[in-house]
């Protein structure tokens, strides 16, 4: 697999649904399917020149393949592109869930999510860095039915994901460690701030992964601490 | 003027730039032009359709001319957007000095600006949100000299914004109304939480943008508070 210094050390292999492993369609499965090399060649170019900028010829240059097989994967550059998202929203909200379901006090899980939004490896930075410029994709429905498929995935996924923060905050309001307020709009708020890291983090810059977690998770316990 | 009744009514008519009064250049000027009439209908169909959405010859006929005069005011559909794009971070500028320049509290300076910053039209709420919507934009050069004109002044203006921020609440760490910290950090992270509300809020939705300015100050203050 080309580009595997861009995998996480952290993340087990069968973890990324990113991969392809686990969303491949039975057509386009099996060691011989090209599905997750253009994935990771798309998020490469959307990630790092922008998707604005990146010719979809490229991506097949850069798998080795033509242009009609490439058809036979994504339809478009957008199908390819929201693929990446829901993707992306899935992992996330699997790490989600992952780290917070067997903890009782909501402060202490909503510090295990933050912490896991920002365990990523550089290629999840680059994910959430193409989920965080295109979420206004999400907005309004695609031409294509194939990408309005993988929109209104994505779009629950969404939804999910600010389910699942909403409940953490409604519990933590309950239990006192939270003070008093909307947990949706609270939810909405704290989501924002752990989010609009993708904005600008690169990995070597001024801040760290770590010093991020620590003063992101301060931020948010300040903003719903009771 | 047509869709006038999208235009503030606490907006002064010179305040902004988005009206093209102030940024057109001198063969474009006059009563004649329809350069503001443009930027209106692109605003309205990027704002509410979305960019990608929007053909650019509808503008045209929106505006009533033909594609060779739309091409005389703007030769791109990504022009147009840029140019949206750096009045609308021309105005947040000027609104945030034109209410913090004579505050002498750090803390009084920052509600000030957060109240400007939810002060807006409904057009204006259009222009953050096309701005939020394509910040990813600003991030890589533009294929075309006109673009990148737009690009650079927008880059430019970002930074004059975050810099603007950033002293804001240097002077309240310096004078103890914030708790200590890299003031750079915590201004991308308040302007992060303020700018995030024009991804979701919308003109009748479920809160009113005073509810939002008291909501978002609080969390605002108990970030910085010391």
């Amino acid at each position: 697999m080309p580009r595997a210094g861009t995998k996480s050390p952290k993340a087990p292999a069968g973890r990324s649904a990113a991969n392809g492993t686990a969303a491949d369609g039975p057509e386009t499965e099996g060691p011989r399917s090209k599905r997750a090399l253009i994935l990771t060649a798309a998020i490469e170019k959307f990630g790092k020149d922008g998707y604005e900028h990146t010719k979809w010829a490229t991506i097949a240059d850069q798998v080795g393949i033509g242009q009609t097989a490439l058809y036979h994967y994504f339809e478009s550059k957008a199908h390819c592109l929201l693929t990446i998202m829901s993707l992306e929203l899935e992992r996330s909200l699997q790490a989600f869930r992952d780290v917070t379901t067997d903890v009782d006090r909501a402060d202490k899980a909503l510090e295990a999510a933050i912490a896991a939004a920002y365990a990523v490896s550089p290629r999840e930075v680059l994910q959430m860095r193409i989920l965080q410029s295109h979420m206004d994709l999400l907005a309004t429905p695609r031409p294509s039915a194939k990408e309005e498929v993988e929109r209104l995935k994505a779009r629950a996924l969404v939804r999910d994901i600010e389910n699942e923060w909403t409940a953490l905050i409604a519990r933590g309001i309950k239990a006192r460690d939270f003070r008093k307020g909307d947990a949706h709009a609270l939810a909405t708020l704290v989501l924002a701030m752990v989010v609009s890291v993708w904005r600008w983090y690169r990995p070597g810059g001024p801040m760290t992964l770590d010093e991020v977690r620590e003063m992101y998770t301060a931020a948010c316990l300040r903003v719903l601490a009771d």
